[in-house]
């Protein structure tokens, strides 16, 4: 079977593989005489699920053994709330600015402490990082909050900040909701990670948080018990019931990822080359087409998240209409930026991008 | 193929006929080319199971059109600091201890507004609901939390109580998690219902909020926007990435629900008669059996969690590991409370309820 190719942003395409596997032990998961989503989550069966996912996800990003993984809820939009609670101490934070996810996440840590806005692209319209030297750190914050990619304006930090380089002690935060695990994560730079599961991991309704243990125990009294990461932490992620079944999927995408191969190169190495050339592959096409443009700096474009826009904009409908007679789906735009954006998360093969790819080229030839 | 019956108190059995859907779906959800974990929430696909999910909700419950009904995550855990956040104003609340989720309920709340207990029943061990009559209900109440039935301690309101006949004019709020969905509610007397989805409705991750109107608005500013009830009603559950998944899940369970039919009875009816029926046997075969007792007084019953005891304890093991042979899953009580619990969700046949009878008989025989 040839399903298309479905470049939604997120909740956005899983592997077939891992798709195949779920159908399969959905009634009964190993013998067990359950589906996993009917399994008590203190079961040993559920048990061992959970801890092989952590387990192959500490293995594919290489996180340090005082690092915890807590498995929570409400997505990133929830954590710009909870991520304050647990580590401002009501204190100064310091937020950069670029692009929507990193604006909302400011907006809302406001509630709980005092945000000083260190470096914005507020100016540039969100196409370029703000360059590292020019971020105005303040001397006595909690942490240093980035999204390191901006899923709705395409731009990426290829190489996190250094921030002891930058003067600064503080710990850094990165919400890394749409691009974790697509390549490996510098632990030497970040103290917390977090990010929504629907982009690289799973189904949407499951967030990671990954936490330097010198940094829990700080939550303000406010904090509910259930999203305070301590509590969480003690209890392996099930202080309340997890969302067992998106843990399960991700677990099961963890296998995929540790499965791959390219060339010579296995695991994230493996993802990582394809994510890179998928992306040369797509924004080569892009820049020499005359046709179509993307407007993110070279050197801050998202390998995940490619915004681009057809020069005559009037074509946008039958650009949309005619990539879905493709079997080319979900390219429309995020409505804050327009024209049409591709997301090519790990689980979209290189073929779903050379397909696109094919697909524009023809649309330019019979509409140029 | 027949499958091993599945006592979980949650997550729990689902019909099999909505796992066999799902399975079936897994790649392709009605020839739109994606499974629907792949979805865009914003998409026509995603917003039309949505809107189904809820539309056959409200029709099994008969939920007015004057209450919201929300699609949140974080389970009843998360809910016992986001109800407090969003109705408490910070003032008096009252709340009626009946077992351990009440009792977390109110330890809880304390964080965010004045807890007054207006009755317990920890003199009875959790055997019974105190009687309405003895509640102290404050004047000047927020609301008053009641948990409805007990999952650990297996007890049951059977009539929710009418709070306007016992002088108070504040809304009743019911936790009812673990049997939403199980019986029709009297929306008279009720005005927020809230449970997680992990019992009667579908996988964890998901929890239900039905809020009167009313009372949207009234959050703390400390609330996050994620979880404030008015943020989430006016942005139909999607101010965050709802828990996708899991809502189509629940509704393909709602579908299931409407398709029962018991006699002449159908939907809710016909499930509610079945609930009864189960209960019924379970119980007459315990309290008749002179080898197994339940100790919750009779009238307070739950007909979802059954806990009861050997009375002979030293064949517990024996019991669990028997049990497990023949097909019995997940029947060892909770810990707090010891002995066995048999859940007998929506999802459990009778015939499982009669299988476990029938065991009990045949043990109690050979180790009587």
């Amino acid at each position: 079977m040839t399903r298309p190719f479905n470049f939604s942003a997120g909740p956005a395409t899983l592997p077939e593989d891992v798709l195949q596997q779920a159908a399969a032990e959905m009634l009964d998961w190993h013998g067990s005489g359950m589906g996993v989503m009917e399994m008590s989550h203190r079961g040993k069966e559920f048990i061992s699920i959970a801890q092989q996912a952590e387990a192959d996800l500490r293995e594919i990003l290489s996180i340090p053994a005082n690092y915890k993984v807590l498995f929570m809820q409400g997505g990133a939009i929830a954590e710009n709330a909870i991520l304050p609670m647990n580590l401002s101490r009501g204190a100064r934070a310091d937020y950069v600015i670029t692009g929507s996810w990193s604006q909302k996440s400011a907006k809302e840590a406001r509630t709980y402490c005092d945000v000083h806005v260190a470096a914005t692209n507020e100016a540039d319209l969100h196409t370029r990082m703000p360059a590292y030297g020019s971020w105005q750190l303040s001397k006595d914050a909690a942490y240093v909050h980035v999204c390191s990619n901006e899923t709705i304006h395409g731009v990426e930090m290829h190489e996190l900040p250094d921030l002891k380089a930058l003067g600064s002690d503080a710990p850094l935060v990165i919400d890394c909701s749409s691009h974790l695990a697509s390549r490996p994560l510098d632990w030497s730079r970040v103290a917390v990670a977090y990010g929504g599961a629907q982009k690289n991991i799973g189904p949407s309704g499951l967030t990671l948080v990954i936490v330097r243990e010198d940094l829990l125990g700080r939550a303000l009294p406010i904090t509910p018990s259930a999203f305070d990461y301590q509590t969480v932490a003690k209890n392996d992620s099930m202080y309340n019931t997890p969302p067992t079944y998106a843990w399960y999927i991700a677990g099961l995408v963890f296998q995929w990822v540790k499965r791959q191969t390219e060339g010579a190169l296995t695991g994230l190495a493996a993802v990582e080359a394809r994510n890179i050339a998928k992306a040369a592959l797509l924004y080569d096409y892009i820049d020499g087409s005359g046709f179509y443009e993307n407007r993110v700096a070279v050197d801050c474009r998202s390998r995940m998240n490619v915004p681009f826009f057809l020069k005559n904009e009037t074509l946008n409908d039958a650009f949309l209409a005619d990539a879905k007679e493709a079997g080319l789906l979900q390219l429309k735009g995020h409505k804050s930026v327009g024209g049409m954006r591709a997301s090519v998360y790990n689980a979209m093969p290189l073929a779903g991008v050379q397909a696109l790819v094919d697909f524009m080229k023809h649309f330019a030839r019979t509409h140029g």
